[in-house]
């Protein structure tokens, strides 16, 4: 089925059921960022494939809702399809609710999937529609009944994921969350996102592609803690550490029925951005609810001490592997054949043999030339550029290991480039290094600093769209909440432990697209009558291209940082290579 | 009576009506910043003079909470009373609605002044204290019943604000208004904040000291627009005026009848910031009450091209009394008698002698050495310094004039200072210059520019306990909402029209403090493929003393604009001064 025949299909289901509008998220039940296959109803109805979008489908007509990094890619992926693309957060266009508030009238009917709406979501648009009178019907799947070869859910094993490297046993998260559920007077505590639940439980799965997660739900009380999944997916072993740990297993299913039977008395803990609507609902009517921002993911965004040391190792590893890769395309692209995805396959290679190498972070983004204009441009047989010695070749790309997770981008010069081409990357690299040297007092938050980053930039009146900067799990998700670079309000603090990507950049459609990210760690600085200051580590180290900074636009003090970055880079990076490699780093790291 | 007599005294009051707490904030009953001294029952009851505070006494305990500028101030004023100082916002410190809920058993009851406490403010209390089942008792001005000598309230004539000054008629901003009420699907919209009133019917008055409002309701409608006011302060010609403009006058004390009496199922609009609790009881409660930020207060905010063409040149008549000011404080500070105070009233009086002067905008700051480090201090024939040719002497002074407001801060080097006053005071500069030399995209807050002022003080672990800075009245408020500079969240977009204050300091309590105070205006820059540009306008021109800076400090970009701005001091003040005072400027001006 083509994209409007597979909309036709839609509205004859929603005709059947008395709805006027239908609307398809990118979230599946868990409100996971990147999904299984089975859940990408957004991406098989509309052929936009972006990991973030809306699309919501009227009788007569069809939108897509998308951000920034998406623009362009929505652009090309939508052309010859009915769906409308709606500019998220651009001046004058309408909210998805807003929008479908407008084109409805009074009486008219909304439908969704409520197990992939969460509650905030579901309320949100609730509220929009509430004072033209249109309702709400979050009964059904209707994607579910049209999408013949859906894929089923996955079944993968799920394994342990070792104090060594989580820094706490499960027992002790337990005894923490089980406190902090007193502390808001919560009997049990009701968790849905899968990062959540493995972190608490210290297991990793494998259902979700670059996420080491495993579909589940969960739910803590103060004597028991119930692990909601498929139990094909747990090994002997599993079930041994888990028991151990004091943890339950039940199926996946199984979780509605728990629900409706807790005590009718009693008061559950649930974050309303993260429980689905569906599942709101199984919880009986009376049981008190305390809401708030889940507990979970408040503790693992601050690292412990154990996970810090095993980050600071693994972004070495990582680093390695980059650099090895950088040194391979510096001396074979204008001799080999390679293209964004033969690139893509070997810096995969090289990680690949790094030791605990899971699995890389998200898919690779090696985008030539204009392609890196697409923030999140991802490479196919059909479209891919292959590279020549010219111009610039962007690669976003992370590792899952078992010692953590890593984020890394850099833009090479691969021959000659324009000097608008030059300017925009000294000035990426001014903003990049204006937020990694900031000094900050305790309790400010990611929005206010995010302008460090953006200044250099918006003095020459260029802007990106979309935050400078997001946290990172630990072998989790690689954009981790809450803690952001963002100019949107963010209220969460930055604190020691946390960490967070500083990726500034310059996209110019149909031009060249630039991007310098490192992952930064929160840590203290020092403590004066003014209060307690921090600052950041830098936890990756590789070089950043010499050929695209134009010296005469950086200051004393950005030169000078830029120098000992590249001294720190061979410093660390230089035992582990061979002695070509290790000659050219100490090329690209010279001093300026 | 003494501060701990009162304090008996309002507990006996407090025993008789059952209330185990009450509660004093420092605003009047139109949530007014300055009130007049009727209403300063804070004040009256602590000894505490500060600006914002809030009084809360317990039958044992009694705690005054107050903001950054007034700690060491708050410090001095509460010294042998019983009430203990909790410094808001810092880490550990309670709210006072937090602390009462805190130390107050179940079943309690804590009193307040209905009158004087928002919506917002009497919503956010008893939510702190419904969960402990505290209740509260808004009915009792308490400290009316203790206070003999309360002055009576003010009866000062109001006057006319001129279209040439104002830009636009009271009819034009009627329609304005309606045009907004219709879009919020409101009948009657309800003023009571006097700065909104004064800039809604274009009158002023005389009935807080260095604010020109005058005491008073409004409600509009779509046919009419009441102005509640005691009718012994209108002229016949402000009668004549108004009734022109179709806005009839009724008694102040009318306000209650005229709300109680509005059609049942008639629909209001209304800012829960702006109304007090007693106010909004006055209503019928089936009327439909339409929430929000008030109209009044969203249209003020952006300057009209009239009051912006007035606020350049009355910054200029302004800059020069301050340049006179200087002028005769550099000469004469070796050989005369100069004292806080008296130099104080030197600066009045070379502002009394430009054109349209009506007041000062607030209480002058002329604070000497370790005064200085009271942000907010007012000097006193008790404790003043008399100047010496040594040390640092800051002056944070402003004007009101029919052709706007001003506020302006200086910082003078009177001779010897020491390292650490000369670096700190080039690192204010550089926080300064930072933030007027920003170019921000369109969409951003205060919020989000703010780290920009303050990050040369926090790289020596140095902050300020206050925000950046501050929207500005025309003809009004000093202190007008609701842009900000701060830390602190504030979602107020900075639009072109916007007049706002930049002011980092450093305070060190027992040394020095030191501000550079200027007044920007909001202005658009380039429009770019990245949306609309936006930067700031100076509006103050006056030299920044020299002999503080530590120019090895300066980078050269930041030399150029200290250059390029004493040069347009010079230009834009030399033609209003006379050969002794040019000559001087031209000395202070100088290119560095």
């Amino acid at each position: 089925m083509k994209v409007n025949e597979k909309l036709q299909a839609l509205r004859k289901l929603m005709k059947e059921r008395g709805m006027d509008a239908y609307v398809i998220p990118s979230f599946d039940a868990h409100q996971s960022e990147y999904v299984p296959e089975h859940w990408k109803s957004r991406a098989w109805i509309s052929g936009f494939t972006g990991s973030a979008g809306t699309v919501v489908v009227t009788l007569d007509e069809a939108g897509l809702w998308t951000d920034g990094r998406y623009f362009i890619q929505a652009e090309k992926e939508l052309k010859g399809t009915e769906i409308k693309l709606f500019k998220m957060r651009q001046p004058g266009v309408p909210t998805y609710s807003e929008w479908v508030s407008g084109v409805l009238k009074e009486g008219n009917c909304v439908g969704f999937d409520g197990k992939v709406f969460s509650c905030n979501q579901a309320k949100e648009l609730e509220g929009k529609l509430k004072d033209k009178n249109i309702k709400t019907d979050d009964r059904y799947d209707l994607v579910d009944i049209i999408w013949e070869d859906r894929p089923e859910l996955p079944l993968e094993k799920i394994y342990m994921h070792e104090v060594k490297y989580a820094g706490k046993s499960t027992k002790e998260k337990l005894h923490i969350v089980r406190e902090e559920m007193k502390r808001k007077g919560a009997e049990y505590y009701l968790l849905s996102s899968l990062d959540d639940i493995a972190w608490l439980f210290n297991i990793r799965g494998n259902d979700v592609n670059n996420n080491p997660v495993t579909i589940s739900y969960a739910l803590v009380s103060m004597k028991e803690a119930i692990f909601f999944i498929d139990s094909r997916k747990i090994t002997d072993e599993v079930r041994h550490f888990l028991k151990e740990n004091g943890v339950e297993v039940k199926e996946y299913e199984e979780i509605e029925n728990s629900l409706k039977n807790i005590e009718k008395s009693s008061s559950v803990f649930y974050d309303p951005n993260k429980i689905s609507r569906w599942l709101y609902g199984c919880m009986p009517e009376s049981t008190k609810k305390v809401q708030g921002k889940d507990i979970c993911m408040l503790l693992k965004t601050i690292k412990n001490e154990v996970e810090i040391e095993n980050l600071r190792k693994c972004h070495i590893k990582d680093n390695v592997a980059m650099v090895k890769f950088l040194y391979w395309l510096d001396k074979n692209v204008d001799s080999e054949q390679i293209t964004e995805i033969s690139a893509t396959d070997k810096l995969e290679d090289f990680r690949r043999q790094q030791e605990n190498f899971i699995d890389t972070s998200f898919d690779t983004i090696a985008a030539y030339k204009d392609h890196a204009a697409m923030m999140h441009y991802k490479a196919t047989e059909k479209n891919q550029y292959t590279l020549k010695p010219e111009g610039m070749f962007l690669v976003d790309s992370g590792g899952q290991y078992l010692d953590g997770t890593t984020d890394i981008t850099r833009t090479m010069i691969l021959g000659e480039i324009t000097d608008e081409e030059k300017r925009d990357f000294t000035y990426v690299l001014k903003g990049h290094i204006a937020l990694c040297r900031a000094k900050f007092l305790h309790g400010v938050t990611g929005t206010n600093l995010d302008v460090l980053a953006r200044l250099p930039l918006w003095e020459q009146g260029i802007d990106y769209k979309c935050g400078t900067g997001h946290g990172v799990g630990f072998l989790l998700s690689v954009h981790e909440a809450p803690q952001r670079f963002s100019i949107e309000h963010n209220d969460t603090r930055l604190e020691k432990g946390m960490v967070i990507t500083n990726e500034p950049g310059v996209y110019k459609e149909g031009k060249h697209g630039i991007r310098t990210e490192n992952t930064l760690l929160v840590v203290e600085d020092q403590l004066t009558d003014s209060g307690q200051f921090m600052k950041f580590e830098v936890l990756a180290y590789c070089p950043i291209d010499l050929d695209g900074v134009d010296i005469s636009l950086l200051t004393e003090v950005e030169r000078e940082w830029l120098n000992n970055y590249h001294k720190d880079v061979y410093e660390k990076l230089s035992p582990y290579l061979n002695d070509e490699e290790r000659e050219w780093l100490k090329r690209e790291t010279r001093e300026i």
